[in-house]
């Protein structure tokens, strides 16, 4: 079992997807311990300060990274697991950014409404008891368990394309879903030798959908396992835990995010059962699970959950057991601890 | 304990969202046993037959009622508890409709594609044990928990006007959401003296989403105990359960749905709770849920889960605690059987 | 030549499509001289006043109709000129509704912002010049050329529904549409006995997309003519005119619209020309205009016009040249005054 | 006047926007003569062949250049005139592509249909007439005026991005509209030094929509004249020719494209005229046209013109006038010629 450490220095974060030399190189089946900024870069230190004057836009959502896997090479399936991730700090922020959030105008949904209040919230973090505490401005207040999750976290896209970090797309990249926690295996397509995988915009728990545009951000440790699945590709990431396969899709309107995460949810059942087509959608109709990831972000994401028990042995078999495997792996690392 | 029944015989089911005389009338605090048809009218009964030839268009979806509730004036509240939900049959019947679906070429969705093939699927439901079976054409079995529901509930329309059953909007109507099953109470607004309620559609289980178009149609015997909140009203369906809160939004597309359950329910905290609007919009984005009803009817749902642990006493306090008072009485019945 | 006159009194008017006896009663190839009410009911005649508080929702909008045409059935297509169409007063009036307009907050795109400033406009109509006169806060003016047109137009419903006024659907009704213009010839589905043919709404003028919410809202003195097409149905308006047929969809989101409006294009071309699917695609793919006509309603419409030139004699054979039949029956009346 | 000439040789075509060293550096105030390959990089000489496998997909919409144009800073505007734009053959070449088009399911709208027919098209160009004539497999034919435009122009992209040139978006790019013909002016914002100007894909028609997803794809002969507006900025492309200002929005869904367009337009006339932002909305939406421009790009572009005359001198002003000079300047080269 071989460990990295990616702690990047200040100037050592990424602010796309693409274009950028890898900072650490790592082997098919090696574990990363990985130190991820908060969205803010670690600039938002008091509710006073204002997050649209004090944080330049290029520095929203810096992404640790990029790793570059070896023998990762286009074509093939990229494996990450979050073996752990863990808030860094006692307190996480969440802000109501101008031109951000499914409520709100933004620029794209242009419209003459001036934007709403800009605000800060400071939510307090119990890394104990595994709680966030929210105080509203007339004194109520109401805790949340943590759920901490990576609200970024991609690969370097294909044709020769360099993504802002904010994007979701078929690279992964800014998803924002809940689902990408620890116990959770990623794949990623691979669009250039290495991958290039990087990730960070952590956040402590974030309600489905991101409603506001931000969750509990939150500086991140975590720790990855990544694998190889030579040949295996995919149009969109996919991710898998213990219970289910899950199908994603990033793209404006959510009509069509959903219709990409569930087709491609369709076409894998498809491919793991050797039922047809028709008989794959009555299935995946039946038994799916259909979470909103974020309405917010430059692209939308959906995520769609297939049970693994509907499937019986086949939903085990995703990608040759990769997740199991990965799986195994992290506890391996968790019980060395 | 006032029970009635309501059994309607062939021809006595509704076609029609408003535009029909009562049924049924009866007191707030009453309960009413009602069967429903099954989407198809029951006149699918064999796997051999082609429901776009077999059963009318008219047909589809019919309802049970309207249920004429005295004392519901417009800008009132009806509240309607489903205590309990039953598959009539030992079967269910699921179809992929041509021009109907997520992933199928619609009369909205207007494309040059052929429409993809008409199947139907019967599914053996256990009513001991609790399940559904599902055969692919391959041989492969799946067998699913049942979850059953009612796709459609509402009540009179505003304005004069009268929806096709199959149409989801404000009143209410085909909302095909898993999450009207039992032990869910259904808020909705009187737009008409006596509400005039009415419901079908049942399914056995549904994913998330409906995808297919369908879920595991089955006619039911249920129990629903209905009350009015004078004077509450409100703009969509809201549900409450035993854990969370509920808004609802049909409305196409699925961008607009979902920010017209969202902004419900950011009012709704607002006020249960009496936090500015800025402190409701960041709680409820923080701790929500937000699965997706179903994207297939001539509106699409979604629908908004807030944990009522989040809100303290007032997760308990909606129109003055009408779900704990049907819920309770919903027991009693039970308890009398 | 028979002329009817249609000048509704108060309390004569319409709130519906489908659920109104008829208020006159014609023959196919009949003329109609109609009075149309402005979309407030003439309720605003000062700039001081406040629609949102001096003319009722369900006021506004009202429709003059309907009107029965005999021998019109289910499945035939009505066939309606429009001969001409004139302000009845020297001023129209623009409105900015709160909760209303493309660039708003509105009920179905539903943010947390406050609803945008309600303001009323009154354009001076110099109906000899022909010209509309806008006047600005700051002392700016500008003066636009008339172009009236009916907001809105339509027949009953299919299947019993009962929809109101603002809405368009493949029944018609507001369509908002500038095509609408007295010369063009609007067919529309025949769904009960008579058709039940209703307008209003009309617009002294209304730039593409009516983005405002509101065009240049006058009274109406128009002639229509009407004819019976047997069994040619369609499902949804078309519109043609000495230059263009046109197609219609009025469905949310304007992708959807788009869709349905162009599809239906090239069906027609394929059904005039005889070309296969395909070579009808990209002829009309080539030739086509897709002016939108208005993103405000609750549903949004797009026109798509297809140049007659480009199908040579094809191009004058629609409905067995229902058109130019009406139009030479207009022009005799226009002869006669 | 200085003449350049930028005529690539095969490998000297770009197929990104951004990320390219400039193959021609410029003055504001020059004239490019340029030659642009058709969409297919000129593969496509007979209608037997198959595109989807005989031009690879990163050949697609390769463009001319990028040209730098000196002093052109961020924060500038790059204003671009298409003096002229000529087919280079006799011949243009339209295709249904599988996955693409607005009729058809694609990447985005995803669907379990089977593509469509793929089919290629040549259409006969005839320079002199300037027509296009079409032959259907009928017999059917049809001839139509050409209107040659640019279906691909646009800058680097902001914040290091890297983009495909077959995406439309804040940069320009595969844009597809059909006001970029001889004599319109384009405004483009200036993201890195020097802009980094790329053009191609040209059609020698296209209707609006682009609703197939190609147009009469043609290799170009044309010539800009370009230049440089100092801190004039602007967020999204606007054009303008002698009688229309033109916005444009480039973003998935339909609605939102609309959105971005209109709200710049209403900006636009607000920054001219000093009208307050409701009276620009009222004035905006009365005059304007709304013309679809293309729905089968990764992203969808509207474009919203206001016509000059409704706004008097203000209508003359945009930029200082930079259409005006650039249009004689265009005019002083053609009369040289």
């Amino acid at each position: 079992m071989t460990v990295h450490v990616l702690n990047p220095a200040p100037g050592e974060y990424s602010q796309t997807f693409g274009g950028v030399a890898p900072r650490l190189t790592v082997q098919p089946g090696d574990l990363v311990e990985v130190h991820t900024e908060d969205c803010f870069g670690g600039r938002i230190t008091s509710p006073d300060q204002i997050p649209s004057r004090d944080v330049p836009a290029s520095a929203l959502d810096a992404v640790s990274g990029p790793i570059a896997v070896d023998d990762a090479e286009p074509g093939d399936l990229l494996a990450v697991h979050i073996v752990s991730i863990r808030p860094s700090r006692p307190y996480a922020i969440s802000v109501a950014l101008p031109g951000f959030g499914a409520l709100a105008v933004t620029a794209e949904t242009a419209m003459l409404h001036e934007p709403l209040e800009e605000r800060v919230w400071f939510w307090d973090l119990d890394l104990d008891a595994w709680t966030g505490t929210f105080h509203a401005r007339n004194g109520f207040t109401a805790e949340l368990p943590l759920d901490p999750m990576y609200g970024t976290i991609g690969v370097a896209p294909a044709s020769g394309e360099v993504r802002l970090v904010v994007v979701p797309s078929t690279h992964g990249g800014n998803m924002d879903s809940p689902e990408l926690r620890a116990g959770t295996t990623l794949y990623l397509p691979v669009n250039v030798p290495g991958a290039m995988l990087s990730l960070g915009d952590g956040h402590a728990r974030q309600g489905e959908g991101e409603l506001i545009g931000s969750g509990l951000e939150s500086a991140m440790d975590g720790v990855l396992a990544v694998d190889v699945v030579k040949g295996a590709g995919t149009d969109w990431p996919r991710y898998e835990n213990d219970d289910y396969l899950m199908s994603t899709g990033s793209v404006r309107p959510l009509d069509d995010a959903f219709r990409v995460a569930s087709k491609d949810m369709v076409g894998w059942v498809h491919d793991l059962t050797g039922m047809d087509v028709m008989d794959s959608y009555q299935l995946v109709s039946q038994a799916m699970l259909a979470p909103l990831a974020n309405m917010v972000d430059p692209n939308f994401t959906f995520v769609v959950k297939m049970p693994k028990t509907a499937l019986g042995q086949a939903g085990q078999a995703a990608y040759g057991g990769a997740h199991a495997k990965l799986a195994a792996l992290g506890r391996e690392y968790l019980a060395s601890k």
